[in-house]
């Protein structure tokens, strides 16, 4: 019963103790780079650790609320701008926000940041290069965008400006997705944006 | 001691109990019909009962997500098809939702009773002639746009479309604010979307 009650008492206080501390982690890079597999793992973690949170995917919101826009640049940036004000409602409402968008103008990643609020971003590059991205093609994307049948990919016919300075940098070419989740997790300790 | 625990036992089951059964309550009505302030009403009342919720408020929504759309049919529509989206993505994260939104049209609003799902959907008719939302004015509109300084406006040069089968009708000439929550409430109550 004791260890029953205790269980509770942290999991209510985790609950209201971050309602206050609610920040933004952003994965960004190119499709296939493993974004979203990443963001599964982190996700596990916080949620392990009783912390509200909502994982917005950049494929599933261009289903739902982002479905009117298309692939150009300015319905990038759009749909960027979108996934920013989403993000900071979700903080509003107390929830930590993982989000696993390509996002690949600096700019759009930058007012996302300026939404969160100073050290509340956690802009996570995940870094593989264009062939390997290309080799590994989970969803048959790159195929299709060589063949003519996809306009403005990103690394192929569109453009990637990678970040200057990410919270975290990960080379997917030499870490596992769970190391690299478990190196995030470690910049969120160390930024104070969760306990150890 | 022991009422420490139950305090904490019944939140945090309420938290994890309603996680499940996450609805949308949406606030209808022309400019200056009290949507809002019921809205903010309603939304304490479940506060006290520990639910997890988030209020959408229209006007707020069109400083951030919506800050690109006007107020012609087009974007009116897509204001809505949004907060519809979004409701859902809140609701998905667990979250009941009150969205406070003019709403002017029938489709719109049964997009989003539809992404809501079947009966958990509670539309709410804040019911409030022209004239007396015009003579209320409390940010000044209604003036502005008879004025012509304020185009396509809901009720004036612009049409509104009441609900033809509301979960609640609130005539907001005959009862006040506070008792139209308490109405609401106990709607909520006999569709079994929360417990008396």
């Amino acid at each position: 019963m004791l260890l029953a009650v205790s269980q509770f008492e942290s999991a209510f206080l985790n609950m209201v103790g971050t309602s206050t501390a609610t920040f933004v982690i952003w994965f960004t890079g190119i499709s296939g780079a493993g974004k979203s597999t990443i963001a599964s793992i982190v996700e596990q973690q916080l949620r392990d650790r009783g912390l509200p949170l909502h994982n917005l995917d950049g494929d599933e919101l261009r289903l739902g609320l982002n479905r009117d826009l298309g692939f150009t640049d300015a319905d990038r940036r759009e749909n960027i701008r979108r996934v920013g004000e989403l993000s900071r409602l979700f903080n509003d409402a107390g929830m930590i926000v993982l989000v696993a968008a390509i996002s690949p103008f600096r700019e759009g990643r930058d007012m996302a940041r300026e939404l969160a609020g100073p050290n509340h971003f956690v802009e996570v590059h995940v870094d593989t290069p264009l062939e390997v991205a290309e080799e590994r093609d989970p969803k048959g994307l790159y195929q299709k965008a060589r063949s003519g049948q996809l306009q403005n990919f990103t690394g192929i016919d569109s453009p990637y400006e990678p970040p200057l300075h990410p919270e975290v940098h990960i080379d997917s070419t030499r870490v596992s997705a769970s190391e690299a989740a478990d190196e995030i997790v470690r910049t969120l300790i160390s930024l104070n944006l969760i306990i150890k």
